[in-house]
């Protein structure tokens, strides 16, 4: 099965995901990681180039850590004005490159104004990638399965969908700790990891978990079954 | 795999979920259907003990069609007062009993007063079914999977999960048609055709579908990937 | 008395209001239907030129058959970006041309990314119309009586307004029957019936319905007085 | 045509509504109040028994200024512990005996919990009370039109309908006169002509005017065009 | 302490906040007023730039009578498309230049387009302008403490904070009478005194009122213990 | 100054709010702490009484801890039906016997039932302890100075206060390790610690941090400036 993960700033997938996508590549999916944004501000004193050089580095090694393998993105410039609308077309194109059966991405109750750029958009293009319209924008590709959102700066206020990652835990840890840049700047290594357990505490009783909204899955009743029947569930 | 649905009045489980239900039965799930209230009223000119003969009599008929089961359920007198709280403990009762890995229920968002009562309980109950506590209502169970909520009176804003149901719809309207009192009262045998075809056009692009909320399904990564790679899924 | 029906796409009217269109018709209304966005996808195959006109051609059909009349609608291209504030001014000059008592559009929650993009300008453009803001854009008309929103994607989850259409339900049927191009692609035509029944039942305990958000109504107690008194109504 | 309205406390009717009512008897509706708890609070150093009769003097004199007619209530103990359901039965045999075409209460979204139970009974008992459940409640009536929802101690958000009650300011004004026990408590004489001239404002640019939601309005085509071409439409 | 409101058109911050304004004035803050839009539409009859330089010259008015001084804004044309990121920057300027210790603007619910715009943008240039990002807009300033959001033509349903206002209801409405173009339009003196009046019934239970959001306040427990025993508090 | 914290649950004051009520208590305020269920169920295999007795003992160690003081609470049944109602004239008493300025319980958006319950009474309770109803229950008090909400088992999606407890996590951290039943069964130990470092990264850039809804905060425009003033604030 192939992932794609859509992250609009370089930590975002590791913070909202990265013990999930740790989970998948260990279970055998290619997990395709792309950055919306391009990383040039977030780093004092750098120039944009210096500033994105650096972050993206930093992406790489998360990466590498988890499993996962960076795609090209979007490559917006950070904290510009962007027209929501404006994403959707380069979203389309990039899904039908990629042709994922499951997409993630920051949920859409986010307080940064660029995740919730990224969030709107992924629900246009989610549909419109496999529909017959916008031909120059690639060959349409099936219908996605399911559409998940995880949490970055705003916590999930009812998650649908709970991950258990508690078996991924020192992975995520490893992780959060390449992006050296934003764990001085506001102590995400730390953060992001006080997340998961609260979420392990809360949602599954202990352990450490990853929260997500669930929009548009789409099965049929012998899925489920696989899905309730399968050794992993219903713990 | 058992499922368990829990139906406030007798025909709201095949209106709301019918054809999932049949998939699931056909698919080899044991499913379970209880109903809340008692059938006491909703048919004109028959005493409260006829009504719910009658009552009774047609969701018999509708679950062997869809290859269900019904369970003696809450036994509520229809329509009268009930305390929100009062419901969790029978409900936890149940899922002691019954053991499902997953339950499904009317949505937390409609507009019958009824649904959303034995909405909010079920989200109670779910979780404190496999809690240690109340040791006289049972052994505490595993903990469940998953929660879904269907649509009767009010439609789902934003569904998270759809269910194709196209080859099972010939089963939902044999079902349908088994709840005379209730098609000759409001056309619920239309009615619940009528949504369906309308999911199945708006979620599925044709056919027919049911759509669901999800609240609180656990799983690990392996469980997701498995779904995904399903021969069902991601059609 | 005038209407003006304000339709993203050839069809949505149609779909989500072509009863109640049709029953202003036949009640001596005159009803304006324009189409904000150019048909120019939709229609795997065609060229933007022929999709275009292909769709106006349904819509002409369409129209005659409920009763209504096309207006130039504000022909901009299908499925690119808009930035929201840019519909309004056109929107207002519509207004001012047309002068409508009654404004119907898509409503506010549709999922829909277009149909959101339309239902913010009209809430804008309703009381600006009447303004005397923006001379170059026409006379300032008298201030419209109601703005209604109909559903197509998304179905309103708490509907204010419900008007039964069990007596137009034919020319519904009819008028869905002329959009060949996106009953084939997604069975809409099946759908949006669907949709009518399902309401039909769950508002007025069947028959047929069409459920109407209503926003910014302005009355007197006269015309309530008026309204309840009619033939008509408390049915 | 008969309208009823029900006010959790005495005065209730007339903050919320009370031009609306006396534009309602000004055109020759007959329009009945009911109060639904008792009064047995709200005025410091009385008795229960003594605060009750103020109160209902009180409500007389308004009722008599704005050209209502009071009818016995569900005379419930003011903030006392109330079951939500238990409101739902009384509230139904009261719409039984008085048959009202329209029916006025408090929104759903006050923050006075009592004035959100009365609300919540209001739309079970709406559509209850036409039902043939509870014959030994009374005949069930004919279908009610509408349910609207007026503003006390929380504003409405988005207002769906607004009423100009330009002419009946004066009799507003003297109706809350009569209520010197809660204008001595809280001003709520100039406070309620407050909400009305900033209504006025915001919502008719200019003016007096009350706004209402609105939940379940059923109507055909015919009557929406009969209400927009009346002459007191679209001002 | 310095404190900055930015208003979208000039009149904003007197109806929304100008008793707490004049209060702060009184106690000795410094109040600086800033207008987003240049005010070029909004009064008939009169040139754009005629305009802008009479409803100018009302906003000087009344911010001498409030105690506040006028900073030039983002002189943005009223009325046209802005795309919503398009405002972050120029704001990130202002609150860079002024660096106050608390914001004011329109709540996040106003029904005014041009109000939500600039309140989307207020919760983004919040914390931004102490980022180290983009720092061609200027030296980043210290983490404002908080955002406060005011109502103008949408209530706050659910308002956190009260600040009282009798002792400054006559500046308020001197202020107000500033504004004779759009009291004139739609009696926006008399409204504005009628919602701050109500305010005070509902959340005082007398005097006068208004109600802001909070969103955003960053505190330490011993500025809450000072703030509950300052003699001001706990009226 | 006095502060009285409702806890649901025996443990919930010290995860929500721990951290805050260490520094009230530090800066010399009087920190109450009352439990609205007696505890009496929560930890496997003891009896009512036992449980009751354990999880009291916990509390006071805790609160000990934190320089707060237990005061006897509603000792209501854990996880028994409980009517909204019923909770609300005995928090009414309790106000009046400790006459606090600021009151603390859970948020309206917590997931748990009976934090709920008692989210829902505080907010009638807080201003019905200072009318003059109800005088059976005590002399009314002062009016309250604010409610703020504290977190639990749901985040808050949009908080309206930070406040920092950094220089209060070794005490956060200690007190929490008091609750040895609940770190057992669910890890609330490292999951309430990882609540509080996810809220310092995210809404303080680094550290600890609280966070909190705010409603119904009066006060007049010097207590805003004496508090932003205060060395604590703006940092």
């Amino acid at each position: 099965m192939r992932v794609l993960v859509l992250a609009p700033h370089h930590d975002d997938e590791t913070i909202g995901c990265g013990g999930t996508l740790a989970g998948f590549a260990a279970a055998g999916a290619e997990v395709l990681v792309s950055h919306v944004f391009d990383g040039s501000t977030g780093i004092a004193d750098l120039t944009a180039a210096a500033c994105r050089e650096a972050r993206r580095a930093e992406a790489e090694a998360a990466a590498r850590i988890l499993g996962c393998r960076l795609v090209p993105g979007l490559d917006l410039p950070d904290r510009m004005p962007h027209e929501p609308g404006a994403l959707i077309r380069p979203l389309i194109a990039l899904l039908r490159r990629t042709r994922p059966a499951l997409l993630l991405g920051p949920h859409a109750g986010d307080r940064d104004h660029e995740h919730r750029l990224v969030a709107a958009a992924m629900e246009e293009a989610f549909w419109m990638a496999s529909s017959p319209m916008f031909p120059e924008l690639g060959v349409p590709c099936a219908p996605l399965s399911a559409l998940l959102g995880y949490e970055v700066w705003t916590p999930i206020a009812d998650a649908a969908l709970t991950v258990d990652i508690t078996a991924q835990a020192e992975r995520k840890r490893a992780a959060l700790s390449c992006y050296v840049s934003q764990d001085d700047a506001s102590g995400w290594g730390a953060g992001g990891m006080g997340l998961s357990t609260y979420r392990g505490t809360t949602l599954l009783g202990g352990g450490l978990a990853e929260a997500f909204t669930l929009r548009r899955m789409r099965l049929d009743a012998r899925d489920l079954i696989d899905l309730f029947n399968s050794p992993g569930a219903a713990k």
